[in-house]
């Protein structure tokens, strides 16, 4: 057995002393909080020598230094073995108390309060020295390929000959898991084919997954699959031990021209303990012989040997000093290029400001739907803002798009702004979780595809939610009203999950006003992602009582009229067939108001007063949309909508056929009205008219 | 150019004509609708004059017999290349006037009543002929492995020496499209795993997709992936006229011993007329050039050759003998071997009675939590129930679903009935699709991960929902109850998709007796899927009101308190702990009724009286769940619910947290109440308690 094994010599070379003791600080921690993931980070702990103390440029002082180079531990479980390499790399933030909290909640003080932590159960991205959330498999993969093709493009539009100004790399560990999903496989497609040649992806190639052996569920040639997708393969055989091995491939991979490197590398699950190589070492605790394992006599737990400690000191020392040459290679470049310097300290800061931009905006007077007012919306944004880096899932025409085919980013083009993503939904919006992560606003990535595949990309937007990276959704054909493709293609429910998701903010625009209104809105939000759900039909008209301006309140007045007994409240295509209802039940003598809501949670923020003015003291309070209505219940009094997927058809008639048309949705408020009026039964709380 | 190009000689073989003939419907087909996907289609004819006329076993007169081979088109936008083959195959409700209707709605006949049509924008289940509903990309792949496990496990079931029962071979295309997508990516590789050479993909590789050429977002080596996961891979270099080279491929397939089959068929998209190979002729309409160029001089449009329905008309009589030769060898089987025969023919009708069953479960009595009890419950059905075909994403011990390893289904153990489908949750659910679809309850598909990685499965979901296939799903770790996780793991807006979603139901029951309720439910339906959402916290309790028979009213009353001025409306984990707070508010004055609702859609198919019953006139009726509150607001005027993501710590503190125990529950109604009642502005109509 080797020398960082259960049997330590008196001497050990400090690699092997630093592999002895970040395992005892693992298995410590897991002991301490009666859980957690272990088994992959006593595994992986001579890789992280390897990165942390031999080959990743960072500064621990600053941990948000721009050119620092970007760790991405894909298989979020293993967050433990995160936590102890900043610690033992001399992040302030990450202190031996925290440490011990890994994965336990501290019970709220003397005030009451909860307070936070900082080793959660998996890495979250608000904690110093974690570049993205990670946990759900794979996307961690997919948000390395975003800081990846980042770097790229901010190198290939800032760099000049002899200055090499942004040079970051990026470092992405995985397990078994992440290579099994589909998101991971898409993101890897679209790397291979993109030649990130900045990328490393480091597999902890252990044969173990949480239910068993790799073998069970696994038998495909893992290296043969990567070089088929264009990536640059290197095998480690003893990842167990050999930081040496590990430090040659990263040179290789380091060396790679136009290939992304993938690091095959044979570790033990849980080395040297008790339940190593089983799935039993995936989760749980230790053993006292487990603990005494790694333990240097008499040494108290969660401690590192004065070895390893001075091994590591110089890492704080080396980080001031990487950054304090990049500072001077910055001064040098400001002094031969002044205005690029201050565009890229624009990028740096993430300044932004296109509020007049879009308030002065005027857009095509013609009619049209609300995806077409989109993509003139955002060909205006691409000219003005930098940052924005957008792409889409093969449907940017149907998107309307619009023509940005001189800045497709390519291998030959990094410095393209639009991504052609290629029919990868969800790794589309994993990597543009990436892209945002780079710098506090230096990018602003833009996805598109239809908002029915939204919901294959729903992970990844979930993701950027929890994390606060904000990223604009471009969700096209967002009802009935897409038509011919049918109800494959026509969401009837997406809206819900959107809508409920924390953090999120969901605006369905019913014109070009509104659809400023809404860049508008998702421009101002500092750190949250965004969804724009557009119609492909039908084709808008102006809604002449519209306003950008009041997107911003979420909901608000369109046709007002005093004492009306029924206020519809719509959005989306649906405002205009509600506008032409209420005329029809006004001349009916059923008076109507209508309420225009393209974003019901910035409505629900609203002041108490400004809520109860818009909803008025009418008796029916009632939204129309072809959607299943669900969150429309707290503010409505009845619903106008759909209990079933929609129908393959033309838009118009789809309207009629579901009665969401003016006609339907007349009838059936008339209907519903006089039912009401007619009966001494009590109002229902909430009914969807039928 | 080939005989079937757009110069025709004076004869051509039979092959080539029907090659023409149906190239010209198709664009008939697509210029009747003014749109449609008709460039695919055209290039994929030869591959389809292959398949249906002189390989596929079927019997167009009648579609469902039980042993035909499987056909999947998983590019399903090339929908009219199926009709029109169903057309020409004879068919009997694939008439040339629905052919007519391709994308189209049919508009209401004089009774007003809007009418179905068979050839929607993409196939749907519903159409005899369509095997699986088809359309977000990359499903349908996993649809077909679905199908293939299908076939073999049934096979390994009940085929004896001799008797080969069961052989149907599952054939199923894919453009480039449906390759990228992640879901097939992982069907692709378990496929691969599980060696199925029972399944034959045709690749349509005509390197063009919507936006533009294949080679903008695609450069690798498809092929050398395939062949790296386990496929055997057959070239067809001119699969545009030669339908000799595809049967010779088709040929190779079938002689598969031990791996699934790639064909890569090398095509040109919209062969032949003026946008052929390029992305104009993915969708859109045709030319009267175009027109003309299939055309056989002065026929109509629409029509076949009287060459081609001849060599078609074979195909009726063909199918009626295959069928009766397959009944006569079944007749022999069930004379050697009438047991098995007898127990094939309930899987053929897919018999299924376990109502008495769970009626009579006795569950182990100390307390668990609902992922226990429903472990207990799914095994006691493995053991009763030949139709379920279990398998979990790589959590099954996390899941609690039992030791089923004596069960486990491998490529040397086809009879298995539990599929380890590795970490593809997408995968799991649409090949459980697959499962469900082969023939009428022949198999009950059970699926089985955190509720949270439902969503990276919920496209899949989604199309068992629409296209009314029954299967159970299984997700615990449902809340925030989940614990050290944290957030990416923990739920809070996940229901709100589910329960928005038509024709699925959404089980969350509290303990014992209502996870029996929830299987009763759930085997009760018979043509919709099920999701049981299940804790991992807190131990469970059993509840002494609750009722298994009554999960099927979706609510129920589980403490009555006449004249109580709340109502506490609650489910799953959070069930326990509305007790525990109606308690306490009942002592502090303010009389307190709890509802358990593990069930909403369920709740809401009630007779309006029993739900005004359950529901009672109480004034405040407060809906709690650890979940954003969304569809409550239906049926509730307030809710104690999360408006955020959850928090990495112990269960037990996360509800503390969130102020979502007992205390914190009676906390926030006994507040809420006294600002009510002490307020002379009137109650809203929904509110979030804080």
């Amino acid at each position: 057995m080797n020398g960082n094994g259960p049997n330590p010599r008196n001497t050990l070379s400090n690699n092997d002393q630093a592999i002895r003791d970040l395992r005892k600080i693992i298995i410590d921690c897991c002991r301490q909080c009666g859980g957690g993931h272990g088994g992959s980070a006593i595994g992986m702990v001579p890789l992280a020598v390897a990165l942390w103390r031999h080959t990743m440029k960072f500064n621990p002082s600053n941990p948000e230094w721009f050119n620092r180079d970007r760790f991405v531990l894909s298989n979020g479980h293993v967050a433990i073995l995160l936590y102890t390499m900043l610690y033992a790399s001399g992040y302030p933030n990450m202190t031996l108390d925290e440490l011990k909290l890994y994965a336990s909640a501290k019970e709220p003080g003397k005030d009451g309060q909860w307070k936070s932590t900082l080793c959660h159960g998996h890495p979250e991205r608000e904690v110093a020295g974690v570049e993205v959330t990670t946990g759900p498999l794979g996307q961690g993969i997919a948000n390395a390929v975003g800081l990846a093709i980042a770097s790229k493009n901010l190198g290939a539009q800032f760099n000049k000959p002899g200055h090499q100004i942004i040079t970051s790399k990026v470092y992405c560990t995985t397990g078994d898991g992440c290579l099994q999903e589909g998101v991971a496989q898409e993101a890897m497609a679209l790397a291979g084919h993109l030649g990130l040649n900045n990328l490393v992806l480091c597999y902890d190639n252990n044969q173990v997954t949480c239910d068993g052996p790799l073998s069970w569920i696994v038998s495909e040639d893992t290296n043969g699959k990567m070089r088929a997708m264009g990536w640059n393969v290197v095998d480690v055989w003893d990842g167990d031990s050999s930081v040496d091995e590990i430090l040659a491939a990263l040179k290789l991979a380091q060396m790679s021209t136009s290939k992304p490197t993938f690091l095959n590398i044979r570790t033990t699950i849980g080395y040297g303990t008790a339940t190593a190589g089983t799935a039993k070492s995936h989760h749980g605790t230790y053993s006292d012989e487990d603990a005494a394992l790694y333990a240097n006599g008499d040494a108290q737990p969660h401690t590192l040997s004065n070895q390893t400690r001075e091994f590591f000191s110089q890492l704080k020392e080396q980080g001031k000093t990487v950054e304090a040459e990049w500072d001077s290679r910055l001064s040098s470049y400001a002094h031969s290029y002044p205005k690029d310097a201050e565009k890229l300290r624009q990028r740096m800061t993430g300044q932004l400001d296109v509020q007049d931009l879009l308030r002065q905006l005027t857009t095509p007077s013609e009619p049209q739907a609300t995806r077409q007012y989109n993509g003139f919306v955002f060909n205006a944004l691409m000219d003005k803002v930098p940052q924005m880096l957008a792409g889409g899932a093969d449907l940017w025409n149907s998107n309307q798009m619009g023509d940005q085919s001189n800045r497709i980013l390519s291998r030959d083009h990094f410095d393209g702004r639009v991504i052609r993503y290629g029919i990868r939904e969800h790794a589309m919006a994993a990597i543009s979780n990436g892209l945002a992560a780079f710098g506090p606003g230096t990018f602003l990535p833009v996805t598109a595809t239809f908002l029915m595949f939204y919901l294959y990309a729903a992970p990844g937007v979930r993701m950027g939610a929890l994390s606060n990276l904000k990223v604009i959704h471009i969700a096209t054909h967002d009802s009935i009203g897409e038509g011919q493709n049918g109800p494959t293609h026509q969401p009837v429910e997406v809206d819900s999950l959107f809508r409920a998701m924390p953090n999120l903010l969901y605006i369905r625009p019913a014109d070009e006003e509104e659809v400023i209104g809404a860049w508008m809105c998702a421009l101002a939000s500092p750190d949250q992602p965004s969804i724009l759900s557009l119609a492909r039909d039908p084709p808008g008209v102006r809604l002449f009582t519209t306003s950008r301006d009041k997107v911003a309140r979420g909901g608000y007045v369109v046709v007002e009229n005093e004492n009306a007994p029924v206020t519809l409240v719509s959005c989306g295509s649906e405002l205009q067939f509600a506008y032409d209802a209420a005329l029809k039940l006004s001349t009916l003598g059923i008076l109507t108001r209508v309420v225009s809501m393209p974003c019901i949670s910035l409505f629900e923020k609203q002041p108490e007063d400004y809520q109860s003015m818009v909803l008025s003291t009418s008796r029916h309070i009632i939204s129309v949309e072809a959607y299943v209505s669900t969150v429309w219940a707290r503010i409505c009094t009845a619903s106008i909508s759909m209990d079933s997927f929609g129908y393959s058809g033309a838009g118009a008639a789809n309207f009629k056929r579901f009665g969401l048309d003016g006609d339907g949705i007349a009838r059936k408020v008339q209907d519903y009205v006089r039912a009401v009026d007619s009966s001494r039964t009590p109002m229902r709380r909430w009914v969807r008219l039928r």
